[in-house]
């Protein structure tokens, strides 16, 4: 709590609710804001909760920055990506907490990594796989700037071809975001301890059906489970309470299937 | 991995996907199912991952429990508890993870207590308040079985009334889960370190209209949300591919709200 | 408004709300309910409105069932029909109204014919087709009891197999409840006016998977839609205002497609 | 069938589905399309159905209007208006039909009120009550396109203040979409019929709740009903079936009442 701002850790400089820097601290580096400048120099060595003035006068508090925040800074047009409301339904059903260790493929821009190596630390590991080496780049700066990175193993590779480069029966959950999961049912299986969970996250009905006809065929999964979340924000207005009129009807529909604790099939 | 069952713990004998037991191994004591009976003296100094047979020639493989197989065997049926799709969506959203210190309050029977106290693990705390001693009594067995008892403090205390007794800028997060969390405003807000954050769970839509009310009014929260989360299951049989006919379409509202960072009032 | 009851017609006789009789006025029949019997005789050539006293002295409203009535009686546990909800939107969505000339195949008990009918009236006419002869009896008998037999042609013929036995260009709308409408499609754009809707009702994804596919390739509808339409009701109870715990989460998709107004292909 | 059109008809000159017009045919206009221009003219005197060639020798089909195009031209965006999800279950649950009489307040733009003619042809009537003199006119010329405005008697009156100028047990149904409904209530019950239904919509719950609150105190309308509609469109590409990203989450609550049969409070 008494914790000192060291350099190159991120920080957030903070104002007011829409006034607020994430910026990592760099000897020789400026913040420019509407409300002044801040010579980032200056913050290196300060307590965390302190104030610091721009040019203009203004102050900034120097403010840890917490998961949401950094998250809120990196992702704010959210497309593509595994959103909040699954991501938290994948977690929680998966069972991921700490000292859990998961692999995720694909990992895109590392939004859904981000949230897996948050819930796995101190003692956890992500494995994240990637066959787009341009994407993994952006994923892993995304990582340095949550200061998350130590507890995911970013890989290079196409697994729906080669498979996981991880011995058996050895991660808690598997989280797939990619193009033909119903590829790899052996491989989770293989990878997967007993008891363990996986989560697949598929756009389209049709990927569905055909993940739950190759499901049947497998018929080594249990608790097979397909979900699909609704958020429904509602105006925050006392006397105008009632929903907002938009919402987001569809993101993904969910999998759920988790390898049995025998070892035989059956 | 290699670990040993020892009495008192609580073991998973998993026969099938339908035949699985939680049980606490006590010496002289017996398990006894449709498969047979198990002496549970025998398990005791057995390998996580053994096989045990029952008195009926049946095999029954002796599983570490994770938090999902306890919390299906301890609520069954989980009414009035805050569910995991509504949990998970708090959870994620105020950012409680490893490390976390956090307030529960009310803990009920603990259900969310489970959960939070999963995440928090294994520096973080759990203060869980609850004003009607049977149940924190049957939290505090709750918790137990799940062995995540260690990262709780239970307390009795109406706080409502007394409010919480923990010092100022304290904690990560607030979950409320009672009756007029509107009274306890300034309290969740004395007691939340800056930046962090409060949820707020209500089932009827006129306490939602009382809670953002009197928001307006203490006029010091920022980031206030609220949302509904549906979850729809979609039947698993590929050909007949089509949502459940039935869904819970209603458990309770959320409202999310944070405290800013800086340190006057605005 | 001054209307008499005549024998064979269908009236409610009415004590209260969760006491209410539809039954159809016949020479020496007597109906019996918990507050005593009515010998129907008596109720013959009383004016609508009138009261009439059971044998235990409780009075009973005659009155003239509407729509809605007929159908709650008709109807208590309406599975396999389509829902209220679905009907009142192909309906509104197709121009199904007064003069409408109307197609309705599988007719099934009669459940959505009723609602066609009702709003075909006085000059319309709705055609329905089912090729299982015991369904058609209990359309027949259900159109009876609401007196909306005069506008329904109830025709025994598989469509599928032989399609409709009428001209080109001569229904205004096209409702589809059956098993395969996709080998229906040069049928039913045969049997459309220029500009005519049809509607078909869908219980499963893969179904509206084919659908779709063969409307690509046949490649003459326009306006195609595809929806699903949820109903989600509140409790009542003023202090309790919260949706309620339960709903019914799937019924059916609907498709929706028109014949354009021109008259070659393109 | 083999209808001619005549002067002051309204029609729809059609050329594809994204090129159609709806125009009033009158002496010496001249319609401008991109396609060229048609001299409305020579359409006076032709079968429905026959084909005019543009300036630039594109043809158009003279097509009569149905209800959903005239609806889809008068109101391309219509906001603040009952949705045609809401407008298709208030008339179908309060037995809206030909022959009905009706109430509605307030009229608007009458976009609820076109429906409500349409459906109560060709003996029915529809009472259109609005206190905004300028929203009346509009609403009568949008009436008059759709050639409904036989089937309406439109009123400037603030009925909140002044009830209906009806007589008791008058109409089959009342629709109300203005401010303060809860004002209303017995002047709904008198101008009911027995029996009769009443549909209320509502965008903001708190208004659900007075509403509800009232009508408890009231205590003379039964079968009570609040509910909300969600219609969600999905994708027509059958590749890509899955819903919409976005939907509309909310456009009003709606509350069904009815006035018992029996002629006593109770």
């Amino acid at each position: 709590m008494s914790d000192i701002v060291r350099e190159g850790d991120y920080v957030i400089l903070y104002h007011s609710p829409n006034l607020r820097f994430l910026t990592k601290v760099e000897k020789g580096r400026r913040l420019d804001t509407i409300k002044g400048s801040i010579i980032l120099d200056y913050v290196i060595g300060l307590e965390y909760g302190s104030k610091v003035k721009t040019s203009l006068g203004y102050e900034f508090v120097v403010t840890k920055p917490r998961i949401e925040d950094v998250m809120f800074e990196l992702y704010k047009r959210p497309t593509q990506v595994i959103y909040p409301k699954d991501a938290a339904y994948i977690i929680l059903k998966t069972g991921i907490g700490p000292g859990s260790i998961v692999i995720e493929a694909g990992v895109g821009s590392g939004f859904m990594t981000t949230f897996l190596a948050y819930y796995v630390r101190p003692n956890g590991k992500v494995y994240g796989y990637e066959k787009r080496p341009e994407f993994l780049e952006i994923a892993k700066k995304n990582l340095e700037k949550t200061g998350l990175l130590n507890w995911v193993e970013l890989k290079l590779r196409d697994v729906v071809e080669q498979g996981f480069d991880l011995p058996d029966n050895y991660v808690d959950a598997v989280v797939l975001d990619l193009g033909y999961p119903w590829e790899m049912l052996s491989e989770i299986y293989r990878v997967l301890k007993h008891g363990g969970s996986a989560a697949v996250y598929l756009p389209s009905i049709l990927q569905v059906y055909k993940m739950l006809d190759r499901l049947k065929q497998f018929n080594k999964f249990i608790d097979i489970e397909v979900v699909e979340i609704l958020l429904r924000n509602w105006k925050i207005i006392p006397e105008e309470l009632r929903p907002e009129t938009w919402m987001i009807a569809h993101t993904g529909f969910i999998i759920f299937m988790r390898k049995p604790w025998n070892f035989r099939n059956f």
